[in-house]
């Protein structure tokens, strides 16, 4: 790993530029907003987005991130496969992996989860606030008992996600729903967290404890690990009685 | 679900139709000898294979499965994506999956984990001893503390899967390796048992406690859930504010 | 394991005989009202309560019962710490332990968990929601989306419990709160179900899916396991060269 | 925290005065040979023995501990309750833990776990080898695909305890048994890990990647975590409607 931990934040990027809406919270793009932000905690922030050639998630890009952050909405479908398998080799091999918002329905967490991710949802300007159900967590790191967001969209229960490994953040929401907001995976030598807010008609992700959050994941994800396993025919490492 | 609980037991069968040595131990495919030791259970165990129609997974064959029992090895590759897809599905919605020996590396598996189901292997003609390191759980429902297995194929950690839900067995090999050997999921409304035993040149699916390890996880697999939940736009539970 | 499922409702029995407005709503008290219920799944149900000679829960009561449910309040700490003792030998021995709402403050629960077991709490009338969010789990079998309770007291994280095995269902309340509650743990060879509802002034436990839930938890914490481990000193299974 | 992890080892320390053969390997006690061990790593290492007034463990030595470092073995009856319970609060308050080999029986282990922690034993000189399941994780970092040691004493499962949040390292023993040899739990705000190797007559805690398993734990016991969590009465966050 490098001094710095070298992050790369991947947005769609088409909601902010085709709707005024979106525009007017985000006139530089997501990946802008969150680029900024993060690289607030130090770390080293590169971006890219859907449109750039290979989604700019070249061999090379990802070979250089430590953690990918993921935002994606309406084009989840235009996501080619090719790179798709890719990010996902990489993050078998440890890269890390954030998936913010709607990304539970892209490519990369539907494979790697093997579940519909399927979930309940609802645009209504309502108020959602995130408990913290395991405060010992390093992504609660520094962080009050909850966080509260005046709008945003609704994501209710069932989430048709594997049982996460940890359960970090329960959101409750104002039109009578709960969610599991912030849960980690292992996948690999990976890690990943999923992190429910950031409709993009809001600005989420210009708040601090919404960052805080998202930087914690990311110095989580980051750690150091063991060896890289081999796979494969293996000679004995004792001696094997003949038997007949 | 009926009053019997309806099993189909997938092979592969190319193994016991190509090799002398392994036609020996299994005359009629692992599919027919899994078969006549689970009817002995009492479920109404049926059978499908690679080179029918549909590898037998027609969608009339999988709804009337409560339980899908899954062997294959040398030709994975051969198995139609669209019918994986079709297993998923129906796992998802709440069919059991039973994933035997060789199947780590299935596509059904591989696509339900979301890793690459690697490990080590060897054909040594060595001792394993299964122990239950999770008595508790109806898996282990009758069974002693351990299962000697005079001879096997070893698997050998580390095993790249999820962190299972529950860990029912461990493995040890006259080798030196260990091996997470029966590991459970939930994915969707389905649940997932892997169990590693089976090599096909060894009787070892004649053995009365391993049928009943398989049996076990039948029953495990085919309980009743709750409700299917919806999934998509929903109307709020509770009155919204109004904010400005 | 007797032809029926055989219950034990263990109950405090103080608030039913002391508070005219509890009274009202459970006259023979909780344990009766939980009793009767619960006959309707075609369990044997047998009662004790705290003042009964050894609280009703003798070596011999305690032999007869394959799952004890328990609800207690304001009485805990008269409750006598070797008969803890011996409940909870005999949940490490196999018996199933359901524990209910106010139950999260007993000895047995908080020695069982090894935590404070600590929550928020609030009696204002307020609605419950809960959510099923492990729709594939037996004590999920045969119900709807969510539960709702239109006045219940508030149980707010943090609830200060280990990491659940399962969650299974979590609380929404109108107040602003969220809860995990209900939970499971295998602790030795016995089952542990938490569940939240059931505050002494609200009919909750003649309420139809309530009584389902713990019945559902009754059969799933009653079911078969494996055989009873040897602990202490152990002769090798292998030869052991002699090193120098 | 301070600028470095304060540790604290304690140790039973009765062994290495009773027993030349264990006198011989430890001279100076098993905490003197981990305290040098570990201050390598960089941390502010104390030490702390069952002799010593409050057995070292007063109220000031554990308030400047981040992590409590348990080795226990002929002595556990002796350990009073009070700083039993004293050690467990700091636990729930934050402090991390690491408990060693025969420390499994330790009072303040089996009061966090609620369970027995039996398992089977054994001491014949053999070899165990200890595989990493989980090499994504921090206490893995660094280390090779497994460690061997040429003799220690066995322990064999079933180890009773609760299922592991995490399972970490899995031991493979010449005899023919397998154990969970490093396992993690979240209790309250406090992180604990059981590493199972270090009998007193081996030099097992001089040697580098045992050291380095212990110093790696250290590290993640001792992260950063959320607010302390109010527990009680709680005025509600949104307004509830009156019923009748």
């Amino acid at each position: 790993m490098s001094a710095n931990t070298r992050v790369t934040v991947w947005n769609e990027y088409r909601h902010e530029r085709k709707d005024a809406e979106v525009a007017k919270v985000y006139p530089e793009g997501i990946h802008r907003a969150l680029q900024s932000g993060l690289a607030a905690f130090g770390f080293d922030v590169a971006t890219a987005t859907l449109d750039e050639p290979e989604h700019g998630l070249t061999e090379i890009a990802l070979d250089r991130t430590d953690v990918l952050v993921w935002w994606g909405h309406m084009a989840h479908e235009e996501v080619d496969d090719g790179i798709v398998a890719r990010v996902q080799r990489r993050v078998l091999e440890g890269m890390g992996l954030i998936v913010l918002h709607s990304g539970h329905y892209s490519k990369i967490f539907r494979k790697l989860m093997g579940t519909t991710c399927g979930l309940k949802w609802r645009e209504a300007d309502e108020k959602e606030r995130l408990w913290i159900v395991k405060p010992s967590h390093p992504i609660a790191a520094g962080l009050p008992e909850f966080i509260e967001l005046d709008k945003e969209e609704m994501y209710g229960e069932h989430f048709d996600i594997p049982d996460p490994d940890e359960l970090v953040l329960v959101s409750w929401f104002e039109g009578g729903e709960v969610f599991r907001s912030g849960v980690t995976y292992a996948r690999g030598q990976g890690k990943i967290f999923y992190f429910r807010p950031g409709h993009e008609t809001y600005p989420t992700y210009y708040k601090e404890p919404i960052l805080k959050v998202i930087a914690n994941a990311i110095r989580w994800a980051a750690s150091e690990r063991g060896a890289a396993p081999f796979y494969g025919n293996a000679q004995p490492l004792e001696s094997i009685s003949l038997k007949t």
